[in-house]
């Protein structure tokens, strides 16, 4: 199944078009890789799951079950469990987001809620907007509903809202099913959208009448700064998703959507055919996690952790790679992402870089057209600072082999510039 | 978002052409009027948990988190936990199908394996065969991606593969995308595909080249006569869909999905794509369920419920019913399915049925097309016998007045055919 091994397929042409444009996760795909002791990952987004105590978690586990038995086994209603629905308001109250419980659906991670927001508004040949790069697990739930995926550039402050603007003009009003973006520390970019270009995405939206779907999976996890207003704060018509995972464990896949009510509905039917509803056993316990522990000490270790972690894997940039390679310095989240010399390929060098010990992810992953390949995105969040200075040393070595060779391309192309000019 | 009260929806429009026939769960909607305390339920299909020891599946939660935490707290792999598909290996075995565990994808029950097989098969316009009625659920998954639904009618032996035959022929090779079945106890008709018939449609699908999709959810609560064999273990090519929901507990919701080799390729890049993977945290408890508890135990004692609560609603259906009512007499699973005379609307009923204290699923929720408007599906699973034969006579009462209005009627036939066969 996940081998490469060739299969004749006696189906093939059986398959519904959608299956043409569904991509395979290269994150997914490296995870054996990931798991061999020898290999430093610097590929998937795993959150450090040791820091949350598992002792705590067992004891809530059982006392869950034990208390609320009936419920915690049982068929649970389609837009979850009301106590977690509760915890999630108080959870977005302190980001600055009033919400009753009723305005949330609880998902199998933010991962369902984009299956199921593009289930609700893609037809195929529908054009839906995003950062580019932009995540690579939205990239795949889209695919399956064929839109044509339009991606905005990104610097320093976040999606490029100038050349948003431009691009909605051209649309016209309407003209994009949704805008979908991760404000905080983007995955992959790492980049955060100003506060100035919050407002002015939120008003190019409502110009041209097209929702906002905000994702901020990582918005809890700022290691300096000042926290910015979710766009769900600035503007009640946004859809906004959330995430258990990175916060508490994403082994319960529990994430949640909250959308204006129309949007609410069409959500919940969505979800209804999709599963029928989310697993009770797992909110019963996720429940108890945000009401019952300190759990706030945990999210402060966590957040301690990951700062120190981006600080190994920014100086080890800093310290071991050429300086050809740009890098971002994000104040948050997962991950750094790379730009290497244009014609470096990185998948192309993934699997030498696996033989050297260390693993990323390649940026095309992150671009629905091909782009990006000169990219990386580089994981901080789950490797010790240890192993990520060592991931980052073997990656340069893996590196310094073809930048010898772009130096050599670089010289002779300034040689033949100066021979043209001088002729 | 579940009231009746209109919203304007000024995204009216804009969703994708799909949502216009994704239908809501009739039995969902009733969730609500099923947990008043002074209403029977005989409509919702949940199991019996009380019989699942609570004490016992808070200790192997507990230690499940204690000695697994970095597998039940972290993203696991798409295709699920490889002790659980171990244990699901020999779950299968039991059945007579042979498989090796990357044969099987752990699925959010088997509503998730019905969506992601609907995702990997339908195009719009496409054609599927189910049985008539059919399972609500599947309609409902399959309704997202707009297929032409075709009912085949059953009779005591299940499927008419005669009726098949003809539709088939006229379709023609490939004419369908698959043909969806619940051999055993069918949802909601309660009648089981004879071993006959059973060999007769694996030929007929190999005939004309057509996929098999079996739903076998209620395979082991069979509370009389012997096994027969599943589809799967008569044709290796049929698609398989098993789940924990009614032989431990549908809180976890899990189940699973075997099927050839290149179509679970398709259904791994689907889930990927719907969740990125299931969660790990309810596999750990899964797996420690059935390898250290007595669930075998358990499981007969379930049997023996709900064989006990069969034998309750059958006999109160005798007795109290007007002869005019026609029900299926199930060996196992949940439901009953009743016939009334053709001029009475169920769904129209029902507001009455739930003001005398029992509630029932409609008929036409198990068809695409409005037929069934005069069946109704009763759940014996539920409820207690004491609560099953008082159901069944307040239903009794409020289907009396309609029948009265029914044999006056009659008589008019009867005596207009007289007066027209005598002039």
């Amino acid at each position: 199944m996940g081998t490469a091994r060739v299969v004749f397929d006696r189906w093939e042409g059986r398959y519904a078009a959608r299956m043409a444009d569904v991509r395979s996760s290269a994150v997914r795909d490296l995870f054996g890789a990931a798991t061999r002791s020898d290999v430093i990952s610097l590929s998937g987004g795993m959150p450090e799951i040791s820091r949350v105590p598992a002792d705590v978690v067992a004891r809530i586990a059982a006392a869950g079950v034990r208390e609320d038995a009936r419920e915690a086994l049982q068929y649970g209603s389609s837009e979850g469990r009301p106590g977690l629905r509760e915890v999630i308001v108080e959870l977005m109250a302190e980001i600055g987001v009033r919400l009753k419980a009723e305005q949330i659906i609880v998902t199998a991670g933010a991962q369902q809620a984009l299956d199921l927001l593009a289930k609700v508004f893609i037809d195929p040949g529908d054009i839906v907007i995003t950062e580019g790069p932009t995540y690579l697990g939205a990239l795949q739930a889209f695919s399956a509903y064929q839109p044509k995926v339009i991606c905005i550039p990104m610097d320093a402050e976040g999606m490029r809202v100038d050349v948003l603007e431009e691009q909605l003009r051209e649309l016209g009003p309407r003209g994009a099913k949704f805008i979908y973006t991760i404000p905080n520390f983007q995955n992959p970019a790492g980049v955060t959208l100003s506060a100035q270009r919050r407002r002015r995405l939120l008003e190019l939206a409502r110009e041209y009448d097209i929702p906002v779907i905000e994702d901020d999976p990582y918005g809890r996890l700022r290691f300096e700064g000042g926290h910015l207003k979710p766009l769900r704060a600035l503007d009640d018509e946004v859809i906004y998703l959330g995430t258990f995972s990175k916060i508490f464990a994403p082994g319960l896949r529990l994430g949640w959507v909250t959308a204006p009510r129309p949007i609410m509905a069409k959500i919940l039917l969505a979800k209804q055919a999709a599963d029928l509803c989310g697993s009770a056993y797992a909110q019963v316990t996720a429940e108890r996690y945000f009401t019952r522990t300190r759990w706030r000490k945990v999210l402060q270790d966590l957040v301690r952790t990951y700062s120190e972690r981006r600080d190994a894997m920014v100086e080890a940039l800093h310290e071991h790679l050429p300086p050809e390679v740009r890098f971002t310095r994000p104040e948050g989240g997962f991950f750094v992402w790379a730009e290497l010399p244009a014609f470096i390929d990185t998948k192309s060098l993934l699997a030498e870089a696996v033989e050297h010990g260390v693993t990323y992810t390649p940026g095309d992953a992150f671009y629905p057209d091909g782009r990006g390949k000169n990219c990386m995105r580089l994981a901080f969040c789950y490797a010790s600072p240890d192993d990520l200075r060592e991931g980052i040393r073997r990656l340069a070595e893996v590196l310094e082999d073809r930048l010898e060779l772009y130096r050599a391309f670089q010289m002779a192309g300034h040689f033949s510039e100066e021979v043209r000019s001088a002729s």
